[in-house]
């Protein structure tokens, strides 16, 4: 990483620094600036040069948390992989990084979604834009000959409808112990083999089934 | 429905809809007895004779939640059905029913999550009630000769995955207007076609795509 390049840059980082603490000692429920600015040793006027209100602060905090998932996402895109493997990374390594800051502090972890439901407007710029690059992986899984017969934006949702459990972070609560980047790589292929394809009218099994007659 | 058999049955389903009542109007959270005796106009010591705990009012509540939906899988897995339909129909009937219940009173369906999030030991048997169902179609499903080279565990696992958001009421509060029986339908045929066949060796595509040689 470069040096932050202004004082008011570094003054930032290190709020949000300050910021982080506040949050993993008594969650993230209604933070506000007083509190800030008191756990910083500074007048609020002076944090107000830093950040012009709770809003730029909040956006800031987003950004860091968002970070590393975002350049999760551009390092998978501009891979050179087939679709299938691209869509397996694009989702498994935000799945591990995202269980792995579960585990290591789950309090913490716990604040961070407290505070992105009370400001889910900050969340929604991530949201989209994984939906912005996860059509990209479409669009080329389309060209490989995959997800037929569907529209683009069809085969978003229903891609993000059946790996929500690897991206929602709530479900990391109450189904950790079920998630494995083994039953996401069994998912991604499902998809794969499955989605766009007519049910009634795919030979698929590689033993015969019995056949319906109705 | 038949008529109450004892005076204490009807007594208790008149405290039910008392109760209910109350979720409505204040939500879910840290219901008393205290509270509901007041509300049925009874002493507590009154009320014990119909409930003799706040499980047992939570469990009796738990279970006027629950039954239609218990009804609606006993059928299903009663009917003359391939398993692709039984599956279908499995999960999207209490998907309809309980986004019909959603949309009807969108604040007494948040109490009652609430409610449910307080106590999940009275939600946990409904949850393994349906596991055991679902491997029930699972096991006429590898019968029919889909869903190869898994385990009954696995597979059920690896479904209730790709249909969690049908059948976790959470998410009719945020992805209400994402989700359609249409879309289900599609990811149970997805399941069918796909889960459990290998990627690799799978021919596939009505389309022959490109072979990705390493």
């Amino acid at each position: 990483m470069a040096r932050p390049q202004t004082d008011i840059e570094a003054g930032r980082q290190e709020l949000l620094d300050i910021a982080e603490e506040l949050v993993r000692k008594r969650g993230g429920v209604d933070l506000s600036m007083t509190e800030l600015a008191a756990a910083a040793g500074m007048s609020p006027a002076n944090l107000y040069r830093f950040f012009e209100n709770k809003e730029a602060l909040l956006e800031a905090a987003a950004g860091r948390w968002f970070a590393p998932k975002i350049a999760i996402m551009e390092e998978v895109i501009a891979a050179e992989l087939p679709s299938r493997e691209k869509m397996y990374q694009f989702f498994a390594r935000r799945f591990v990084l995202m269980r792995d800051q579960f585990r290591e502090d789950p309090d913490m972890f716990k604040s961070y979604l407290e505070l992105g439901d009370q400001h889910f407007e900050v969340v929604k710029g991530y949201v989209d834009l994984g939906d912005h690059y996860l059509s990209e992986i479409v669009v080329q899984a389309m060209d490989e000959g995959y997800l037929p017969d569907l529209s683009i934006d069809d085969a978003v949702s229903l891609i993000n409808q059946m790996v929500q459990v690897y991206c929602n972070p709530e479900a990391l609560l109450y189904l950790d112990h079920k998630l494995s980047e083994e039953k996401l790589g069994l998912i991604v292929d499902t998809i794969f083999i499955g989605l766009g394809r007519d049910f009634e009218e795919q030979p698929g099994s590689r033993e015969p089934h019995i056949k319906i007659v109705t």
